[in-house]
């Protein structure tokens, strides 16, 4: 039996994903379900897609991974489910959401379309499918049944992929953008800190919307004075901007999606 | 051994509904708990009515609804459980909130007023009965006590029943009210799309505190264009508002209560 | 097996919970995790503190009780395991969040430093403890290991303590701090109601920044009116001001940390 990891874009707010809950453990009593996340930015498929792929070294062997992110749900988009090199199964809309965790997993070695209506609910609604759709086939994938029995096999290479935003190096520096909040206010650059390895040092200044900044590298929050900017690599290996015991987002008034410009000013101990 | 399906208005940000979590698990480490959700309105009773009986259908067999919306906990209102013709249990204060779902799922054959304190926590807080006497009664239900073992049996028909808003048909239209509005900004109005059926067509306009809309009728959100408003049957089978990767809610300015007529001013196809 | 009892700052925006669920899921597969809260105020440790204490009559026996409120992660803080006299434990930062709970649960009879890397994930990040330290740590207690195999020993006396804020008595009153506001608007003061007990009675005059309004005592919020001041005993023990059927911290502008001045005006039953 596997166990099932769930991620959606549902909150806390609304019963959405309980009733996904339920569904699953009416389906399969037994099935452990591990709500990873709720609090994706809404329809935000490109955050949920880091999202997924960036959890999977923390999750049980073999786990079906639930993700629904789904502004398209009732409309044309395919249902999938997908098995990785390792043998993890992905389950959600083909919108980009489940690629680059299957892909990150070793890869995608068979993609079926969930057209088995037998195990879907009835009736199926139009804008719902998180509940009619994507939970009781996980919830029976998690259970034992074959992928196969799912739907039909297509050719991943028709899966839809999604762009992830590149870091440009440019004369003035290097430019990035915000790819994600926390709510602690710490911000999350399109960049990954192992591709600034060596230069993650000394002070960098920030500018967006025409505001600058200074931050000093560090290795964690405590790596600078209180309600002082720190630039550090983050937990899930991204550089980010934090305030030691405050909120860079509000410090620098940003929010996903906005560009911003790094630019090495200083050595290590320089100010 | 039944599930507990667990329902509240408690919300994510405090520890009232982890506290219940654990008086279960300390009472019946066996028993699954579902959280259901703890995202119901504050202090909104008949909110929490209809959601504990739209989400039957999705819930575990003979489970344990525990719910608790209780803006007269500590008061003279009754603590009760309710058995429907279906096997399912209903556990939480006598104010309406658990009847509508017990009458969908077959009518209610057994009512009990807790009355049993040697099952309740002490000592007994004023304020919180979820923790210290409806979770672990529900606890003890779904552990397999038989629901007398909890108090005395009284009439069902003397249980507080709600008043739920009905749509009303005039000259200028049809009034409803607003019922829940979820973290996507969709609008769920208080009339079921099967009683629009055959209607539910073509251009209609809204009508709220003097504002003006017209909605296109369409299955899913995707059925008119980005940003625009799409007037559809939901997924509990209301009628409700949305914008296409939009708030409605905000578009609007539209929250629970508030009255909204609904006027067809057009077929399908036509502006 | 021991369950897990969860508590944290993290919110449910964000994935932080929901990861460390994962990795103990993947750890343990058998172990239970209650999510108590992850609704502590960000960084406020005596507020976790005083949660993971109050908790604690409610959890099962035996549990591990894994608390992460963290400001200081990464930096020279010590990362500990406690075990109390009635053999429950205790996972988290030297940082005073676990002691509180700990001395109350019989008092701290082993004290580990957690120095067992074998135990941590790898690559250790130096923002998320969460992950990599404690949740790996503590689903391994759960599942049998032993304390000490998880680091050294040392004198809990060593340990990080707070300052736990004292009501003063003054002439003009009794002085106390906002400890706490709920989703509700109901503020908890840094009184304990047995303290009071025979005073919580009649009218008391509540100052604070200037202002002035009067509450009645009662025992819960029916006791009074509509929109009328209530003082009464909360459910962790702790004297609190509610609004029936409203947001006492609305309505007098109260936040954490805020000093109140409560004097009594009158006996039961004088206006």
């Amino acid at each position: 039996m596997r166990s099932v990891c769930f991620y959606s874009d549902y909150g806390a707010a609304d019963e959405f994903a309980g009733t996904c809950r339920a569904v699953m453990a009416r389906i399969a009593p037994c099935v452990r379900v591990i709500d990873v996340t709720h609090g994706i930015r809404q329809r935000d498929v490109l955050a949920g897609a880091l999202g997924v792929r960036d959890a999977l070294p923390y999750t049980p062997a073999r786990a079906v991974h639930l993700a629904v992110v789904d502004p398209g749900v009732g409309g044309a988009r395919r249902a999938v489910a997908l098995r990785s090199a390792d043998d993890r199964l992905f389950v959600g809309p083909d919108n980009g959401l489940l690629v680059l965790a299957a892909e990150a997993a070793g890869g995608i070695v068979d993609a079926v379309q969930l057209t088995n209506r037998d195990l879907w609910l009835t009736p199926l609604s139009h804008t719902f499918h998180g509940r009619d759709v994507f939970a009781p086939v996980a919830a029976r994938l998690a259970g034992g049944l074959a992928l196969d029995a799912a739907g039909e096999r297509f050719e991943a290479a028709t899966l839809v992929r999604l762009a992830v935003p590149a870091p440009r190096r440019r004369a003035d520096g290097l430019h990035v953008a915000v790819l994600q909040v926390d709510a602690f206010g710490n911000v999350a650059l399109s960049v990954d800190a192992g591709e600034l390895a060596g230069e993650l040092d000394g002070v960098v200044e920030l500018e967006s919307g025409g505001r600058t900044a200074l931050a000093r590298c560090g290795a964690t929050f405590a790596s600078v004075g209180a309600g002082e900017l720190v630039l550090y690599g983050d937990s899930s290996g991204r550089v980010a901007i934090a305030v030691n015991g405050g909120s860079a987002a509000e410090a620098l008034d940003l929010a996903p999606g906005a560009a911003v410009r790094l630019r090495r000013v200083g050595g290590a101990g320089s100010p």
